[in-house]
């Protein structure tokens, strides 16, 4: 594709330039932000997130803040998932939808307090949303978006470099769950989370202004893991089964197709928007879910736009995302499938965007575990 | 600035394929979508824009459609602006806020009907804050986004196209205005409108598969005026005062210091979120409020992160979009300005991103007038 323009409406990440040193090779627009993407080199970043330790600028993963003492009633209306659990120090993945069932956003909620909650936003302008509703129901309770950046430390050797930044607590942290840190005098939220099917920590850099420096510490620090830059790793993505709003998650879809169906608590115990809707769509079946296809041929294309899944003359399913993947030697797609063809290992036909076809297989995600 | 890495999230405008065969050089993210800014010839697509006729793709300007027995009071408190007196056929410019009367979009809103409106957007998700404010309310009104893709025909040339493509009575209509048109059998909508300071048309395709033969039939009409692409102009832009949400308005922005005070009823004659806030901000006056800058030196870069202004030691004020414009043959910049500094003339240093510094003056908008 073509170049990107630059202006002001493009929000310039703290990491930036420290990217741009790094040789950054293609970035993706994210909630009006550019996100590193590539720095040239695939594979090697691949092996690096799989077998050692990489570093993500993923600031575009703001921050909606909600503050007040209606902040947590507020929360659960907004997610179909039992947040009543939750606990200060703990990260919930949740999907927020509309009055339809339809998915607005899949955050993770950071509680920070009883009153005071971070929802770690995907690719929309949740906080208009958020907004919105407690504007239009009288809710009180404010939400804003603060000067926070994510970085990511990503790969089986992230916790041994956590270690040596931030001390041996580290190691004690269970998966989605955060703790604070001192860095240079400041506290800053490090969660065991990231977009990757392997181990790994987010620093929610709080302070713009120390991008530079906590870029340079980490790339400092990790130089015994021959740590280097890379970003969301469509790889490890496609072959983890890990789904993105925006690519498998459009403004069609509900978190019960989506596989998501363990985070919605349907039985009335929670009072949430979409509630209704998705009582009904669970009600009545599913008529499509989520599932991998695994299919033949060269190397396929980057998935600009969905491609169709036949099963003969039907079209049961559209591809969303697909890579090579090296691990299993063979294309790999995320693919909505129709309930008549979802078991694992029917057959199906891609239609690529040339005009060709590639036979597959129907397959239950992950590809592979982590 | 580095390639864009494609995939499903960004969604691919129906012309998308006519630019690229067009050489188009340079988009800018939009809406989730890539808007073409650049085919590579800076001067002649300005030379086009205001002398002959320009052809856009502006597939991003997406449309939030509102509809029901509410959608007409949901529309009024949505926006600053008196709507009590808007036609059916009638498009207005106006500022959507939030309750602190901070802007959140600043579209066009297009009354189709007494219970049927689109709202043409900028670069936000106002469907996500419509939806929360209808959902959060309990308004008997439904949004959502409907297949409708802009074509800008921009420049003193694009009546008689027009006229050639879509009959005589183009003629009558008055800016933002809008009729219908019929287009190979289906029903158009068609507004004398755009984001220029030159007169022109946007051609609001309902439905994307007639894309490319709508795409190929206005090149193909246009050939007698010398038509080629080009897209939103940054030189015609910053020097007829237009101001881009993201750009010059920010989430820090109200609408009166943006100089849109002739938007805002704050008599009490119409309710709308945000009137109190914008009330209290008026009755204590603005502090700031949108100049222009004409500031010396060589053509200067474009401005990623805002430039500070200054008078002497005070920092007055921060330019957000600037070019060098051939007309004035100097350069020109949109910013802020504070009180005791925003008078026609008075004396500005420019503080640029390589650390030089250019002597300006401020100015009042537009920089030229159309």
């Amino acid at each position: 594709m073509a170049e990107i323009g630059p202006n002001t409406r493009l929000r310039v990440s703290p990491f930036y330039e420290a990217t741009v040193t790094e040789g950054v090779a293609a970035f993706s627009p994210y909630n009006r932000m550019l996100m590193p993407t590539s720095y040239g080199h695939p594979r090697e970043e691949y092996d690096r997130l799989t077998k050692g330790v990489s570093l993500w600028d993923v600031a575009v993963e703001r921050q909606v803040a909600i503050e007040g003492p209606d902040a947590a009633t507020f929360t659960q209306m907004l997610c179909t998932r039992d947040l009543s659990g939750q606990k200060i120090g703990q990260g919930k993945y949740v999907a927020c939808c509309d009055h339809r069932g339809v998915m607005v956003n899949d955050p993770v909620v950071l509680k920070l307090a009883e009153d005071r909650f971070w929802l770690s936003i995907a690719d929309s302008d949740l906080l208009l949303y958020v907004k919105g509703l407690i504007i239009g129901r009288g809710f009180d309770a404010m939400a804003f978006e603060p000067d926070v950046n994510p970085m990511d430390i990503q790969g089986p050797k992230a916790e041994a470099l956590m270690v040596d930044l931030f001390g041996p607590a580290i190691c004690e942290l269970k998966f989605y769950r955060y703790m604070h840190v001192d860095f240079q005098g400041t506290r800053q939220l490090v969660a065991r989370s990231g977009f990757s099917s392997v181990d790994g920590f987010e620093i929610y850099l709080d302070d713009s202004s120390l991008g530079p420096v906590l870029w340079d510490t980490v790339v400092e620090a990790g130089q015994k893991y021959n740590i280097a830059p890379g970003g969301p790793n469509q790889i490890d993505r496609i072959e983890g089964g890990l789904l993105g709003f925006g690519n498998e998650m459009t403004n069609e879809n509900n978190p019960l197709e989506m596989g998501f169906g363990k985070f919605c608590r349907l039985d009335g115990s929670i009072d949430c928007i979409g509630l209704d809707a998705l009582r009904r769509i669970d009600a009545s079946g599913l008529r499509r879910t989520i599932r991998g296809v695994r299919f033949e041929g060269p190397q396929c294309p980057v998935c600009m736009t969905p491609w169709p899944v036949m099963a003969g003359e039907i079209n049961v399913g559209q591809i969303t995302s697909a890579v090579w993947s090296p691990g299993l030697r063979s294309n790999v797609g995320l693919s909505l499938i129709d309930r008549d063809h979802w078991e694992q290992g029917r057959p199906v036909t891609v239609l690529l965007p040339d005009g060709s076809k590639q036979e597959g297989t129907v397959q239950v995600l992950p590809f592979k575990s982590s």
